[in-house]
């Protein structure tokens, strides 16, 4: 860390208490708690119920106040109309931070508004920072803090930190880690920011070294939106800031007020225009946003816009051209030597030529080290800059460590490689999981693979001209 | 069938000879016979193999003149410079209908070419009609006729019949089947087109009864331009019809080019005109193609463009307005009534609005139930035209078939519904499965949920206003 900002408290407490912790195994309640103890938190846990003795093995408290230790964040459960109660807990207990889990404030009407004002008065009065209400956070992949309503799987460590202006990633949160496979820094829920909102969470992350990218989604800009501006400008400049607006229709952002209390100031046209200035990546759907947020955390710049697309069939190849060139790829024109390699595996009529049609050469060739004679012609060679690979759904015919090795060629030498499988085939998923880990990307189709290295390239060639 | 018409015999041949056909399990030419044998094709299957006694526990023959039966289709998979000879063969034979699956001709240099010129000849002087080279053709799911070279695992019949000019589908033969669940009717992949084209796959289709929609990929238009145009235009009026173009940028036109032998004539925005024109839904990219697919398929016509969304959270439900407002929807406003009956589910301090968080009423009123009462407060309703309904990632709280109850009332009051869901989850499969076997459209986001509904609004109202 660069130097002490009041969001460590949230990321790297050495306690937690979970206040309206339940003893009910199926409820939310209880897997706040339970979660903490299955990934391991590595801190003490404080579940405070009036109603019980015990929960998840751990020792409850009828209060914040029984609590004899010291306690540097309260995750605060309890229903709305009770919550004010715990706020002033939280106070006598001089606690270190809040997360106020439950919604029913500005979120619900004019009564909630008034008791979320209420609440931030008390708090701030009392120097205690707060993220909420209505947000579930935070999740920590160092320390294995993870705020959750699901049972979650496990957490797998990685540069990527993620904002939320919504809980709509928790029910998420598994295929994030599991399927996903994108390794997450640092998460933050932000909910209703009656306190904390995106201008701190962005400062924070911007100076936070173990994350490498962030994303973020956002529905309204609720801090100083000059100061957002600026700190985003700044953050662009040393990393990737991949950004999910919504509410951008005008029904969009009606609803976007009542369900946060929250109000759209700016208009989608000048928010987007003021993204692109300040060097951010605009998602404009969910799945741009994962898509986008695992490019910028897994690939490294390419160096130029020459891209060699390995295909499964000349049809999909046109396709990957296709979408290669509308997203600002030229085809790369790799060397002599790089052919001369390559014409091993093609059939003897057939004269290879980028995009390179793989179905052709595992009918000749078969599949077995076709990958490898792949990536050691194109890796290396001058004329390549970046390459996009399809992947059969034909199960695996080795250990995924062994298949994987050819793909690792381009991280090795910077070239960034994303692939695509053409649909989902459980006897891949091993693989996939392996490539991943190493940071190769794999994504559903060749233009979602090649829409985010696109993105990619054109952050970094921003950055370049931006000096 | 309309009329008799010479696509009938690719079709519903009473005989298909696979020439090529191999014994060796592992290779894709013994998959030719042993799909036809294992989906339990209904009609007499010769493997053709001069080297081999049995195949897949059938009879094997050295040529098509030892075949004592007559022979409606032959199937050729031998290497392209012994193709010719086949084909003479198949004049000798007076076979119904050839399917030429090898590649290296036209798709393979100038020799390819000739060869294929020189086989197309002698077919027409013959009168045999011809698909491909190059072609893994056809599929029927009436009689259970597959072509493939993957083990494929089982057929869903349906109404939607796809046209391909590339095998690119085939290697997600299985996913489209069995985890896209897209009921499909006939398959036909047209290869280089030396014979039957595109002209002919749409002119077949739009007479054909049993196909309901058409989701056609083509390259390049072989056939007659204008005959294409007027053709489209026609069966535009009786049925939705799915184009996805690739060849689109230039260097994706001259791939195009090279891997079929074809020229493409148009530009892309010449062609993006005509679709529009003749009323055809473009897909730009292949997850389109297929959503759109299924979307047609699937779902009956909104009356309107009132739109109810129901979601998990607010967070998605503002997202899930943007994608509705951007593709031409606008929030329907049910009426008290319906209100009345939502009420119930919502706790008391939320007002229930349109979209509906469903996550809300969950943690308020548990999620049994809770759909039940969202369809039969809003099915039935004057103001809603058609509705976009998330789905937990929580497992099955309930067997399948009850499950799906509450989501059939739009059926069978025509009002569809499209569902998504949060994350791919193992849990729901099968509900997912029972859902779209009733052809509830299940996608993997709101916002290609919407996009995919409001295909079929706008092709729909097209239509009304075409007359």
């Amino acid at each position: 860390m660069s130097s002490p900002h009041f969001l460590d408290i949230f990321f790297y407490p050495t306690s937690v208490a979970v206040v309206g912790a339940s003893r009910e195994p199926m409820s939310v309640n209880y897997r706040l708690v339970d979660n903490l103890v299955k990934l391991g938190f590595k801190g003490n846990i404080f579940p405070v119920n009036p109603n019980a003795d015990e929960i998840v093995g751990l020792k409850a408290y009828a209060s914040l106040r029984d609590i004899g230790a010291e306690v540097d964040l309260v995750v605060s459960a309890v229903p709305a109309r009770m919550t004010l109660d715990v706020m002033k807990e939280c106070v006598d207990k001089r606690v270190g931070g809040v997360v106020v889990v439950s919604g029913g404030f500005s979120d619900a009407g004019e009564l909630g508004g008034k008791e979320q004002s209420e609440m931030a008065r008390l708090l701030k009065e009392n120097g205690i920072r707060a993220v909420g209400p209505n947000a579930l956070s935070p999740i920590n992949s160092e320390n294995n803090l993870v705020i959750s309503f699901l049972p979650a799987r496990k957490i797998i460590a990685g540069g990527v930190s993620l904002v939320f202006q919504s809980g709509f990633y928790d029910p998420r949160l598994n295929w994030i880690f599991c399927d996903f496979h994108l390794g997450v820094n640092k998460l933050l829920d932000l909910g209703n920011k009656m306190d904390i909102n995106e201008v701190d969470a962005l400062e924070y992350l911007a100076g936070d070294d173990s994350t490498k990218a962030i994303a973020i989604h956002i529905e309204t800009v609720k801090g100083d939106g000059k100061r957002f501006v600026q700190i985003l400008k700044d953050t662009t400049r040393v990393k990737p800031v991949v950004v999910l607006k919504s509410g951008r229709s005008v029904a969009g952002a009606k609803a976007a007020a009542s369900h946060t209390g929250s109000v759209a100031r700016e208009s989608d046209i000048v928010f987007d225009a003021l993204l692109k200035q300040c060097g951010a990546i605009r998602a404009h759907t969910v799945e741009e946003f994962f898509d986008f947020a695992k490019a910028v955390g897994f690939l490294a710049p390419p160096r130029g816009n020459g891209i060699v697309i390995a295909s499964l069939s000349g049809g999909e190849g046109v396709i990957a051209i296709d979408a290669a060139q509308q997203h600002g790829f030229s085809l790369a024109k790799p060397g002599s030597n790089a052919y001369a390699k390559m014409k091993a595996v093609f059939p003897p009529w057939e004269i290879p030529l980028n995009s390179f049609d793989l179905g052709v050469c595992a009918q000749f060739h078969g599949w077995r080290g076709l990958y490898d004679v792949l990536f050691e012609s194109m890796i290396g060679d001058a004329g390549v800059d970046c390459m996009v690979v399809g992947l059969p759904p034909l199960g695996m015919m080795f250990d995924p460590e062994t298949a994987c090795k050819p793909f690792l060629l381009g991280k090795d030498a910077r070239i960034p490689v994303a692939v695509w499988r053409l649909a989902p085939d459980k006897s891949l998923d091993a693989f996939i999981e392996a490539l991943e880990s190493n940071n190769v990307p794999v994504y559903p189709s060749a233009e979602r693979a090649i829409k985010a290295l696109s993105v990619v390239y054109r952050y970094h060639n921003w950055r370049r001209a931006a000096g």
